[in-house]
């Protein structure tokens, strides 16, 4: 061990050697913006305005590039607008080239780390924008063998924001770094179904009582409580697909204000059809640009399917916590895997960690929605300039239901099993399955019976059989699992 | 007048004494229940439960009964099952027909006063299932030639409720008395969105200057955004319509747990069949009713719309609000239509009530859609208990959104008009409009002017016209609504 | 029956003929405002303005006068204000006595018909204020002899709303009607806690499994249960308490925007000294009347504390539900009272109604504060015109509570009883009490023990038996109360 | 350039080569909990439980480490135990020297890397507290000559977490780290209030038009205004200090569900008394350490507090965008700094970025406190198991407003410049300030004054001299700040 410390020692030193030596070697180039010059590493792809980004906002220590999704999406608005100007024939086909080179990178998920300015700034995306703007031309000036920073031939507001604006490209930007996000979140809430349904499957014959107000009420299976909520889930899918429409929905050629000021004529169509073709979705225009550009509604109908799924989920981890409790002095009808030791106190305790987790994830995507709410409705005149915090907070509840549905799944569903002795001893000591006895014993010998079973603890079976009401061969008829529980396991099939 | 209050003062009394003769005369019949006897009025059409709750529940002095669509949906729901259990074999069809009359009595609107019972009850919507159940009984007793509260023929729990449970037709009633409030909603929400096209196309040629993030922008007309405002009205009108429909997706036939107990082969099928004809919407069940018991989606999802409408209603007002601030001192580009004197110590001073009664109507829904999230979030095990919290939160949005848009319309938007000399007076002051003329001036001496103005404060035209750089010809080709504002009529016909 | 039929028709047509004639009699005066003439009932003591609010606001069905504190609180503000301005010379005494005892019959909580105006209206109070002042006018000159509506000696603006403004006697009308309910609130949370006190003394040593993350856990005592329900209710009393103080601070005197335009010198002096001396409450002016006339925090603070007691009362609401799940497939530990018949279809289930009622209060309480703190957000510049719909929904809140609360304790709570049977068997069967035997028997053997109880579905006290381990002196020893449950009666003594 | 490039790629291959030889020493040593083994990197001073956790729990990218201040909390909770277990005679003094040792590096910042585990983590915070417990125990090992890893002196379990409990050090930890946060916080509002009470000071005389509804009302000066902000902080400081009180209330002590079993006697007091010394807070036990377990009160009522502060940074920073917009068709009362170029669109062009972002961050925070109530409001039992959601909530709310109010007080307020021009133009021009005329010209001429001045477009000051009502001298005195504005400036002395 001793020398392998020494090694470690050595190496950092070195490394540190390294890094202090790079340090010292930063070196600088000046960039010039509106409110004046500033320094700009030498190295950097992006440009003044990122720098003065950079300096200006310190505030959550979460980045733009956390999302790499949203600059995938930049790359794609900026190919297209760039093509669309093209065809347009306000941009030289010469500086086309390496702008898409330029944008293929981005999509093809380079140069994150050109976009470290915090999530948290102000100006309706600008700073983003020009973000992009300024690595973007940095990098088709480098693979037309120019310095970076030499805009002249290329320039991060004449060639890579032409015919743009943040305001239309920032907000159709996030919509299709969000389109991207939500394919993965629809993959893992497929996934999630789909071991709803093996378990469902799998328990599909086991009778137990089912509780409505947390009291006893009428069987049914474990199964189909399985199915149920991959039911449920199904119906999250197929709503968080439609609303996800409202994010096909863009403001591309609108520029400032939605007027279109500044744009060559036809432009708006050409790029929307190339940016139907680089992202594969199918991208619309809003049919009123003025109104799409101050209008942030596709943002607050994605933003409510997404809390919308988390009032299920949270409804589905707490059923686990509940049906899992125990292992005396609960209800104790299945068992979660075990993921972390219990209490230091409490030996052999292992705890539902993982629904409550996803629990939580869901409060958080609870309180997110209202924060793109009050966003969404301060929406001044031409613009909403709270934007970005509706984007990030969107983004957000993506990542964190994303990742934790998959925890979820991976850890915590896959893993159940079911406790059959627990439902069998339910089922033996209910009273509530004397609402499936009524048809053959009648109304008012069940009322006697549950009377009798809550007097005196017994089970209703158990006052059957003393008292000889049913035979044997009734009571498994009676007690059929599709007798009392309507089961019709055809309905599962394929699913 | 003497002797006009003479006579008022008379007419009380005799009021206040037919009153007492009638309270005297309040005579009881005495109804029982599980939890034993209970004295109901007489003359009362509900009966025991109904009274139990009566008693129970002081909380809100908000009654079933202020939603007036709920109880017609409650007609609507118990004569779909009466017909569905005749025509399963269930129901005796002698019965059958004075059950009909009785839920077209509630459909027509009547015995509304027998439903007095308060909108805050536990129990999942108990007390308000049975409520119905009584009346419908009682008053189909009473067709029959029967005493009331004789309930041997035709029994709320055994005929009303049959093949039924409280957990499948009060979600199902709430639903479908939303649907009905919706088609109130939807027609108020049109007529705003035609008020907003009427000022679209009255002022579409004049040209003001738009505003992004509060600062001068770039010109836009008038016209463009009242009409900016109706495309925002038409994308909600889309977007409930859709939500709607999860309004359509009923649980009916899965009785306690969604299993279907106790129900007849066939029934789950004919009920819904029968509630599409009676109804007139395209409902249909759940694909998984025992799902469709715990989970409150649905509802979250139609709430979640309102909540989303809200958001652009409050961004609309807001705006009237704005642009109609002044006299002197804001922006004054609209004059909304005085409905309430002032203050008392600012003489002439009229406020813009009725936007700012449209903001905070919407403050409340964006309020209400988090107490349905909570609620829908904590539904437990087999059936979500807080259905009724869900449903009298909703339909107070509802009520809310389509009473003050009316207002909002009649007594608002229809008597906007607008400043047109301010207009003027802002583009031959704005430094914005230089944007436009960029084409021909140039980027150059566009930065020039905009540096002068800015300096001197001049007008951009002023200075144009001064340094003689362009001709009045030119300069009202360069400001035509057309060339600066992207105005482009045709996009507006027919809307 | 049938003659008493009769006669109830009878009278049903007399009264329809009285109110018929009084309705042909109803005779009207006109009054004149700033917007013109209009028509007020003869006898109405409202004038103008309310007729004109009552005509343009068919909103929600919800009124002033539902909140009969708020009319109260009204009465002792303008009885201030007449004072303060005679005590400033600027009121004549001589008009000062019919408007003392008008105020009195305010506060007396008399004319509450005469506020009939809903309550969500526009314009930041305006028409609430007008309605006071007028109806205060017209009983002040019916004292003296005069005519109603002859505003000459005693007028709604120049008497009534002398020195004041909407922006500074709403909001603190508002604030004080909410003090007044709030004694109401805080007295019912003191009595709801006694119960749980009481249910904490009565079962103090009834030794039961304390459960965490829904897993059992270490022994406590029900009595402990019971008295932390209590100690949370304390807490939120005393948060509560201390929040109410925001609601002591008024801006009195401020008139339109904290300025004290048009107000006498010592004016806000005086009326703040009136009001406490007229109200009972340690009223006080803010430090900066500017500020408060803008700035809502005094009731978000207010609203923050009933959401926070909204936090726990459902988290104690839902442990009831819980502990009372069963009666035989949950924990069944207590019984709530019987208050409903459970479903039609499953004979003998009674449901947990009243905490769900609670539970659901809670959640719309929590919904409500986020619609406070959206409209508290959106105060722009010198007055915050959404003081309406923060009045009404805080109004709300507490109206549901204090019901609620009491329903709760009066329904549920006090008619708990434990099932000591269920406890024994529990900690019989336990593994949790592991912990507490690991002093003597070391923590090895303890593992040991759990485990193959685990594996056997043995008790551990079985095992211990089985095996001889203790005697069972010795099990009498580590299994009193106060070994295992840390229990000191002395802390609740006196509580 | 090209050598510099060169020696880049040098260094970086340089780099790369050491990591990867570092990356290929990597070692581990095994550890071993009750799920089994698990490797550790050797040089890690966490071990087997954060190893897990590192491995479960890949959701947000946000780290507990981002949160020093928690760090530095549980150094002081742990070191507090430690004190008092000794005291108690548990924990044997030379086992707390070492122990001491490691706290005081957690307390100096010291070992941050060592947590790198999820702040989304289920399990009521386990995770964290065995992370804390592993790295003290390891690096007091270190400090007494012992090997990582090597337990058997000292042990995370046995030693770090002797006496205690996840349930009771988790939640006091949060608040403490809280507490510490929230100093920072008050000292930014200290500081930003400062910048206001500067602004008002030095504009004290600078008379304006208020506006309420958004119309113009009556004068005030602008100084009033910048004071009123400050005032609006200084209330909601003393809001946020009394709700820390709410923090210092801890549950230590209480163990596993507050009934303190496993602790010796006295010493739930001794490590009250430690706790107060190491932190300086006057921190003290709930007096119901059962009720503290599950109730998360002491959170919400922070929580609240920090969203009642962004209702009034939202209402400030929307104001600073209203005052400053323009610059000629808006109010442009002020001028905001500019911090960021504006469009690349509209040359010139610099938007309010900064009040944005405070406003954006308000939302956020808004949005939070709602997280944090449902997840409060969702403790079941013994327990809130929502504890680490809410703790990461509240830090994260805490970080973005610190950093927020600091980036607008320097970046924005510090630099805001007012228009006198302005502003003498608005007073000529407006018609509010009839008001302040009235007691000269009486308010019959007012009334006059203000139709001519609506009708013709002069202003009320231009029609008095026109018509000679007054001398400049009368003007000169009737408008006189003190006369209009009821400026008292001894108010803001020593302010």
């Amino acid at each position: 061990m001793k020398n392998v410390n020494k090694r470690t020692i050595l190496l950092s030193l070195l490394l540190v050697f390294c890094m202090m030596l790079n340090g010292f070697s930063q070196e600088y180039r000046t960039e010039t913006d509106l409110l004046g010059d500033i320094k700009v590493p030498k190295d950097a792809y992006y440009g003044a305005q990122a720098a003065r980004a950079m300096e200006n906002f310190h505030i959550s220590g979460q980045y733009v590039n956390d999302y790499p999704d949203f600059i995938k999406a930049w790359g794609m608005v900026k190919l297209a607008c760039a093509r669309a100007n093209t065809e347009a024939g306000k941009m030289k086909p010469e500086i086309l080239k390496p702008i898409e080179e330029a944008c293929q990178e981005l999509i093809a998920g380079n140069f994150l780390d050109q976009f470290k300015i915090d999530l948290y700034q102000g100006g309706a995306g600008t700073s983003t924008n020009m973000n992009v703007n300024e690595v973007l031309a940095n990098i088709a000036l480098e693979k037309s063998g120019q310095a970076k920073g030499n805009y002249k031939k290329i320039s991060p507001n004449d060639h890579l924001n032409m015919s743009q604006s943040t305001n239309d490209t920032y907000p159709s930007s996030l919509k299709l770094g969000m389109l991207l996000h939500n394919d993965r979140l629809i993959k893992e809430l497929n996934e999630l179904k789909k071991s709803f349904r093996k378990l469902g499957h799998e328990n599909i014959d086991i009778v137990k009582m089912g509780r409505t107000e947390f009291q006893d009420a009428v069987p049914m299976t474990v199964g189909q409580e399985f199915h149920s909520f991959a039911a449920m889930l199904e119906w999250d899918i197929a709503n968080i697909e439609h609303a996800s429409q409202s994010l096909m929905v863009l403001n591309m050629g609108g520029t400032a204000i939605g007027t279109g000021l500044n744009t060559p004529k036809g432009y708006d169509k050409y790029v929307i059809e190339h940016l139907r073709k680089i992202s594969g979705y199918d991208v619309v225009n809003a049919d009123d640009l003025i109104a799409a550009t101050s209008c942030l509604q596709g943002f607050v109908v994605y933003s409510s399917a997404l809390k919308t799924l988390a009032t299920t989920l949270s409804k589905i981890s707490n059923d686990l916590i509940n049906l899992s409790s125990g292992p005396r002095n609960g209800l104790f009808e299945i068992n979660l895997p075990a993921r972390q030791p219990g209490s230091s106190i409490m030996p052999g305790k292992v705890n539902p960690v993982i629904p409550e987790l996803m629990a939580f994830v869901s409060y958080r995507v609870m309180g997110n929605d209202v924060t793109v709410n009050i966003a969404a409705s301060d929406g001044d005149l031409q613009l909403n300039a709270y934007e970005p915090v509706v984007g990030l907070t969107i983004f957000e509840s993506q990542k964190l239901l994303t990742n934790t549905i998959k925890t979820f799944r991976v850890q915590c569903v896959n893993g159940i099993t079911v406790n059959k002795d627990v439902h069998k001893r339910n089922l033996e000591t209910t009273i509530g399955i004397v609402t499936a006895l009524n048809p053959v014993l009648g109304h008012h010998v069940g009322d006697e019976l549950a009377k009798e079973a809550k007097a005196t603890g017994k089970g209703i079976l158990e006052l059957v059989r003393e008292k000889k009401l049913l035979t044997e061969e009734q009571i498994k008829v009676l007690l059929s699992p599709k007798n009392m529980t309507g089961l019709d396991k055809s309905k599962y099939e394929n699913k």
